[in-house]
């Protein structure tokens, strides 16, 4: 197996920066828009075959360091009794939303292997096709699950989320405590399949300030950290439009802190030593300019973290639906180059 | 005229802390509610009498320190050419994008006069109604419209902004150029009808990381700070989910930064010094809570600037459509009591 992204997230020499993208199996790949134009996402996810085909594309087609699961991270809901679909240009939309105690109390309880089999069978299937290069699974963090259950889908305003966790926040922090430990028994079962580093998403945790990060979310991060450590992975934590939570975040105890594209990775660093490894953060939107600008953005990149340690390269966010393949593997090539040439 | 506001925003002696709120004049009110369930958000803004009345509600029945005049940041679209609606749930909508050099060029000339003759008029009727609190004047900064006219709406992701910003950087600043002359002249009409202060909302803004931001929006933000100045009102520049640009914002030359409830203002205080006025930034989420919930955040917001120098009191963000108006007024009572006490 190559190892680079594996050492470099746990702080070991690498020869070169360690690449892969989020959404690097997306609409921007020809097979993929083949499969979708017949299946659903969600039909793809729970089908190991097709989420293994999914998996490989961007694998076969560039010099990325890893793959990355074919899943979601509203899979588990299901397995909560939870009703959820995912909506072309919404995300998920789950009817009756959990906004009472009453309702959190009746969250079935989690069985990965019962609800969500067919990811650990994908991770399986991929790792007998493919034995180079060392593949990721995710899971979303505890707020985010909440806020896309309380909400009903994605939400601006976050309004429910707010009223929950300030009017009745006993039942806000149960339901975190039940999202923990499904999340844990979720990422473990990846782990268990084959999974080399697993990401915490915690797309929207960016709505809270510090302190009720501090009081509602942190305390359920240290218990995934604590339950997840058995299973010896690198964990990484990707926060996006948390610049104001950065600071805290990388002091969680996971490998990894996945940083999106607003923040300085070079401010990061001088702030939070080299104990952990920083991913990413070149603007997804930069994928789309010509390559000269794409280079010299990439340039500017890498220019933050100037050692090149502990430092993984990935976009700030997912590729874009628009890009241009031949830009992924211009990226890739170059991160990959630089990395080498400079150490 | 109540000075308090005014006062505190050029750093000048006030009793006690000032305070208004964010969208104060908005659903959560029942005389807003009864108006709104006969005309649409547009049909209100273009008729001064309409706009006037929504504007004097929450002044009326709160002892807020300014009223703000009822508009929406997408008004001036129409005086550039640029067909739009207001659409409920969804925000502005724009049938057709702004993404070529040759719409840009062929934008209107923008006359704040001639198209958006009304807001002023809403003013000019605000001041000969109510002589006591002083009325803000608005307008959405020059990003923020850019992104709007590029997407067509709001947008979780920002493509086709990030693609023009990369690809075509000529024809975005251009853009951006138009829409600041339009921004200057729609400020400053406001400002003759009888504005005391102004803020401009930059809402969209923190999609950019720090040096695209340097690059594509500080230049704009400094002619327009410059194409204000002779109109002697203090400008409140507001940007939300823009943590990592709030210190370079804060050296913008404004009177004001307002800051939403993510970030400390402490922190803000020490880094920026107090040249600069800071508005902020209770969660709005809070005034869903219980009333002793309600205080200890409110109190906690407080406590961030315990010399209570160069704060303006507002929240983080607009009132939530499920507020008490109780809970306003609360609010709005123990911020001057605090205020008043620890001086």
């Amino acid at each position: 197996m190559r190892r680079r992204l594996i050492d470099a997230l746990e702080g070991q020499p690498v020869d070169t920066i360690p690449i892969w993208l989020m959404r690097q199996a997306g609409r921007y790949l020809p097979g993929y828009r083949a499969l979708r134009a017949r299946h659903s996402i969600l039909e793809i996810a729970r089908t190991p075959d097709l989420a293994c085909e999914v998996t490989l594309e961007p694998v076969r087609r560039f010099d990325v360091d890893a793959a990355v699961v074919f899943a979601d991270i509203t899979l588990p809901f299901a397995g909560l009794g939870v009703d959820f679909s995912i909506d072309p240009g919404v995300g998920p939309v789950i009817p009756r939303p959990i906004r009472t105690a009453a309702q959190v109390e009746a969250l079935r309880p989690f069985d990965a292997r019962a609800s969500v089999p067919f990811v650990g069978q994908a991770i399986e299937r991929y790792r007998a096709a493919e034995h180079d290069r060392p593949i990721i699974g995710f899971a979303g963090a505890p707020f985010t699950l909440a806020s896309y259950l309380i909400e009903g889908g994605p939400s601006r305003e976050y309004a429910e989320t707010k009223r929950l966790l300030y009017a009745e926040p006993r039942t806000f922090d149960r339901l975190l405590d039940r999202l923990t430990e499904a999340t844990i028994d979720y990422l473990a079962r990846q782990a268990e399949a084959g999974a080399a580093a697993l990401q915490l998403f915690d797309t929207w945790v960016g709505t809270l300030g510090l302190r009720r990060y501090e009081r509602h979310v942190v305390p359920f991060l240290e218990r995934l950290r604590d339950g997840l450590a058995p299973w010896k992975r690198p964990v990484i934590y990707f926060a996006t439009g948390a610049s104001h939570l950065l600071e805290r975040a990388g002091r969680l105890g996971f490998a990894a802190l996945g940083v999106d594209w607003r923040e300085s990775l070079g401010r990061l660093r001088r702030r939070l030593g080299d104990g952990v490894t920083l991913q990413g953060n070149l603007d997804p939107g930069a994928l789309l300019a010509g390559r000269a600008t794409l280079e010299a953005e990439a340039r500017a990149v890498l220019a933050e973290i100037p050692d090149h340690d502990r430092h993984v390269f990935n976009l700030g966010h997912g590729v874009l639906p628009a890009t241009d393949p031949e830009r992924v593997n211009a990226l890739v090539e170059l991160v990959h180059e630089e990395g080498t040439a400079r150490r």
